[in-house]
Parts: C-alpha cells; sequence; structure tokens
C-alpha cells in the first residue's frame, strides 16, 4: 500500500511529529545518535540497512532540523551527523518506547539499561531518577550493556557498545574495522 | 522498498517497540484510543485511512495487547476497542511526541493541550505537571482543543473532539451521523 509519510488530514501534533520520525527505520536511526554515532559508515553498519535507507532518513533528518553535519575531515570532505537541540529533544520518545517494550511486550529482554550518571539509578518510563527525583536529561544517562549481551563479533559498532557509554558523547569505534559491503 | 515491519538485527528494546508501533497509522490508532475513541467506524471517519489498514492496525494492536476487544452489543454481536494496561502505558511516549512537534519543529501549531484534571496546568514534555510536580497519569489529563481549532464539519467524532475530554473515558459521539464510505 502507497501510503506517503503525511498526514494531511489530521490536525495534531502527534501526527505531524510522525510524519519527521514516523518512518520506518528513522527512530533508530535517532537512537544510534543519541548513542555517539556519527558517522554515516557506522550508522550503516549497525543498522544494517540498505544505503538508500539511510541516506534517505538521514537527508530527511537533517531537512527536519533533528540532525545537522559537521565537518570531521577536510580533504576529502567528510561529514558527520550530530543531533541538534531539536534532536536532543527526542530523548522522551525514545526513552519511552524502550521502557515500554521492556515492561509491557512478552518474550522483550532488556538489552541495554539507561542510568542517571550521578548516581547510577536506573531510569523510569518517563526519564525520572527514581533517587534523585529529577528528570535526568539525555547527556546525563549512562548506556549500560547487561550481561548477556552478544552481538555480532564482526561489527565494530555493537562492539564499541559492549562499555558503559554516555549519550550524546561520541562513540569511540575501531574505524580500521568498519567494512561496509560494496 | 519492500521493509517489512520488523527488525530482527537489532538487538534493542527500543527496535522492539517499533514492531508494535512503529508502522504508518499505529500510533494514530491508539491516540484515538486515549482520545476515547472505541468503535471501528469512529476510528476510520477520525483517521480517514481505508478499511484495510484500520483492520490491520487494529488486528496487530490487539495482538500485541495494546487493544482488547469488548463486546458492546450482543445482537448483533458488535466489539468495541479499548487500551489495555500494556496500551496506556504508551501514554509517555504519545505525550511526548505531541510536545516534541510543538516545541520543535517548525509551523507546528498545538491544535491541542493535555491539562492535568486537577489543577488545569498544562503538562511538561515528559509528562509531569509543573504545577504540583508530579508525572500525571493518562486518565487525569484533560484533552483541550485550542481556540481556533477548526476540524471537517461533516466529521462528527472530530466535532465531539471540540470540547474537553479527559483521557480515556468515552467520548460522547452521535453515532447517528457517522457515515462511512462504502
Amino acid at each position: 500500500m502507497g501510503l506517503g509519510k503525511d498526514y494531511a488530514q489530521q490536525q495534531c501534533s502527534i501526527a505531524r511529529a510522525l510524519e519527521v520520525v514516523g518512518e520506518r527505520w528513522t527512530l533508530l536511526v535517532v537512537r544510534d545518535a543519541f548513542y555517539g554515532i556519527r558517522r554515516y559508515k557506522d550508522f550503516l553498519v549497525h543498522l544494517g540497512i540498505p544505503r538508500a535507507v539511510l541516506a534517505s532518513r538521514l537527508q530527511s533528518l537533517e531537512q527536519a532540523g533533528v540532525l545537522e553535519k559537521q565537518r570531521y575531515q577536510q580533504s576529502p570532505p567528510r561529514d558527520e551527523y550530530v543531533l541538534t537541540e531539536a534532536g536532543i529533544a527526542l530523548w522522551p520518545t525514545l526513552l519511552s518506547l524502550g521502557k515500554w517494550a521492556s515492561g509491557h511486550l512478552e518474550g522483550v529482554d532488556t538489552p541495554r539499561s539507561f542510568l542517571h550518571v550521578a548516581c547510577g539509578s536506573e531510569l523510569g518510563a518517563y526519564g525520572q531518577c527514581p533517587a534523585c527525583g529529577d528528570v535526568v536529561p539525555a547527556g546525563d544517562v549512562l548506556l549500560t550493556p547487561r550481561a548477556g549481551l552478544d552481538p555480532d563479533p564482526e561489527n565494530p559498532v555493537s562492539r564499541a557498545l559492549l562499555t558503559p557509554h554516555r549519550l550524546l558523547t561520541p562513540l569511540e569505534i575501531d574505524h580500521t574495522s568498519v567494512r561496509v559491503q560494496q
């Protein structure tokens, strides 16, 4: 069914949000940006999606002001994709989706935890810290793999995510081992 | 592109959530259920989507335990779709999407407000009440149209939503005026 991506008849801010982030894979690209993934090839390797799909999603997110390009190499010119302030504001949406699946879907394990950096407490469904009572901004969240998380050993991005990692900080990836199928 | 709806390679609870609610229109069906829409024809009229799409979404949401059928008429048998506890737990996701579009996308007006029933304050992006400081459960949220919201006058569901309405309570719709194109 050719459903397009707009919801023209809906006078609704939720529908407007879904026009930007509601396409398949889009929120997982945004998730990866929170995890500190910034380069095209790293997204490609971690998501395992066709190049055309990734390119389309990155372009749409840039046009919507969710991601912005930052040049990290002049010659040849290479850009990274970094979350804007508007992109970072998607954190409650991503957190709530993950919390919802972990808490309410059958057979969903919880491969990673979101902890408050300051105290190590696991965030609640609304992004609040149960110890401090505060809503925790994304930059103060520690992404922590649970025991038993077993990614593809050939995937250097997944391997890098086996170490606890503060959201929004660049993920240290062994780029020499990032190989993309042509 | 035939992208399917699964994210088989992703060891991620966010991906699992999107397998259930990430298809086009699905979260707007869930939104309508929060707004108190329960009957197939009311969803159809309000969303303006093809019958096959709506039927598929309702079936998927029922299978995932987000909606459950409740019989409201014995002869002929007719069922309503009502959010389960798991479905109601999607409230932070919907709220955060709406808040995000209103606050961070250009040219998005905010046709409706989400207010805390107890004090009339508008909820924050994380679902908290700025006056009370509490996280407000969906059942204590008053959906309130902003001035100027101007739905299709031929649409009885949209008309019913012009009155402030407490989430999760059945919406009073003039069913005699609900006409569905065959």
